[in-house]
């Protein structure tokens, strides 16, 4: 039996068929229209998920179900897509629509919240437990699954992982408070700290790797900068680490997860940023100078983790 | 069908014969032997437990389970109890003990989270899918219940509420970190504020309700002066409940639970309390304005909590 796995985005609603070791086997990708209103979006989403079925030469019997990722809250019991940020969908009967088109049950769920359960089912996460995703991009997001399912709480939108605040009265956030992990450990933050070093530090080597274009200055920066020798780079990196395992200490406090992923851009420097983390994360967690310790690891799956989370929901 | 719910103190360990409504019909304690070996306070439990259900006057084919609060980390599915803190237990097999004075099965559970649990199931939380309690005592505590199970982690001591930085550089913690929730929404958090505006303000009223002597300011003492109109008195209430505020709407930003409730000394102050806090809460927590909005109450069960819960196990 397959799977079906929809990543619903405001530019491309991406297709996926994914079989039951979570391989995804083919994958197709279409513009999401502009203009279209809710329900036109659903049946377009329906129509366009069994003619991919039909162009992977499965059955439709053999797709034991359709899953959606949205870019909002949804509530996945009664099929409703609650709300979306960049699209129309306003508690749209998600479930209802497709019924109309075809049997093949579907399953709703945000569109982060389903990368974090591919990553925590079939990516770096695979055998644990209870496993977090913490994204390290523009903003901080994730998702919480425990017992291979998605923690939703009761309304449908928790997981909301960047917007705890671990510095009361910092950094203004996009959410409305002040202080949030994402206004620290988000790429734009690391980026914003890297501008401000860059013209505190005439001196310093961030500025010869931008090209003294402080518009060039990215996620990367302040890594590359240290790994050079920079004393600016290397204080910049050292702040965020603190900042981030500041965060992800929280976590382990709460959950004791079996294991914590961190995925987007800045994870990609690999075990440059996860072996100096795991010190501080080790050295102030709660319990784990005597119990077993949550593993903190890349996540693997990338852009995919997102349908294959979709496809299992 | 009974169930006997065992809350294991330091000092005392009490007895509760439950029902399944969760009603506590019978309550004893007993002194819990400070020289004993952990396998003698075992034996002692669970030869106490037998007499116990004797005195209530039930058959003992009549109780279903008993379940142990303990003060440390356990492991239910094992029946282990890893670690105590003021009693000598370490990697001890409670089960096994148990199973060679009676056949009753046991459960374990760590006590501030059996505590949550009778507040989920039986108090203030009846009927909620998911519910927190955070206590505002000496330190602040609690536990995480979601669809009527002890959330745990992989390694048995998740739910660590005060440990969770809010401030970070703030003030020291007994956990080694600085600006956790503990440091500043526990009634010693309160306590220490309300004696520095004492100590600044002599003209404060909290100078006149402690009678001048700063070892009689308690949990209560500032919420006292704020209701007499006093200025130092109304800051510290608005500052530490903010401080609360900001922990609480991490909390909803992390898990959007139906229900968190507050239980300890300071949620004594009931509605004087909750009002503003709900304000706080409700004007910064995630998606609040859209969608259903986590309700904020005061635990009802006090120290039988405990109990019920532990038998619930």
């Amino acid at each position: 039996m397959y799977r079906i796995g929809i990543d619903l985005g405001g530019t491309n609603m991406a297709f996926g068929l994914v079989d039951g070791e979570g391989r995804l086997l083919k994958k197709e990708s279409v513009p999401t229209e502009r203009d279209a209103t809710a329900e036109e979006l659903t049946e377009f989403m329906a129509r366009q998920a069994l003619s991919f079925i039909d162009r992977c030469g499965v059955g439709r019997d053999q797709v034991e179900s359709i899953g959606i990722g949205c870019p909002g809250a949804c509530n996945d019991e009664k099929g409703i897509l609650i709300l979306t940020v960049n699209l129309p969908f306003r508690y749209t009967n998600i479930r209802k629509i497709f019924a109309g088109i075809t049997d093949i049950p579907v399953h709703l769920g945000n569109d982060a919240n389903c990368a974090a359960l591919g990553e925590a089912l079939f990516g770096s996460g695979k055998g644990a437990s209870t496993c977090l995703t913490v994204t390290l991009g523009t903003g901080v997001g994730g998702g919480i699954i425990i017992d291979g399912k998605i923690y939703t709480g009761f309304n449908g939108v928790a997981g909301e992982m960047g917007h705890m605040v671990i510095r009361k009265g910092g950094v203004m956030c996009g959410c409305g408070r002040r202080g949030c992990l994402e206004s620290y450990a988000s790429a734009t933050a690391l980026i914003r700290e890297t501008r401000k070093a860059a013209l505190k530090h005439p001196e310093s080597l961030i500025n010869e790797i931008c090209g003294g274009d402080l518009d060039k200055i990215n996620g990367k920066t302040a890594f590359e900068a240290m790994r050079a020798g920079d004393r600016a780079g290397t204080r910049i990196v050292k702040n965020y680490i603190k900042d981030l395992g500041e965060g992800l200490v929280n976590y382990i406090n709460i959950f004791q997860p079996e294991v914590i992923l961190l995925g987007g851009g800045i994870s990609k420097e690999g075990e440059g940023l996860l072996k100096p983390l795991r010190r501080y994360i080790y050295r102030y967690s709660y319990g784990t100078k005597m119990l077993a310790r949550t593993r903190i690891e890349k996540a693997k799956l990338g852009n995919d983790a997102g349908i294959i989370g979709a496809a299992m929901l």
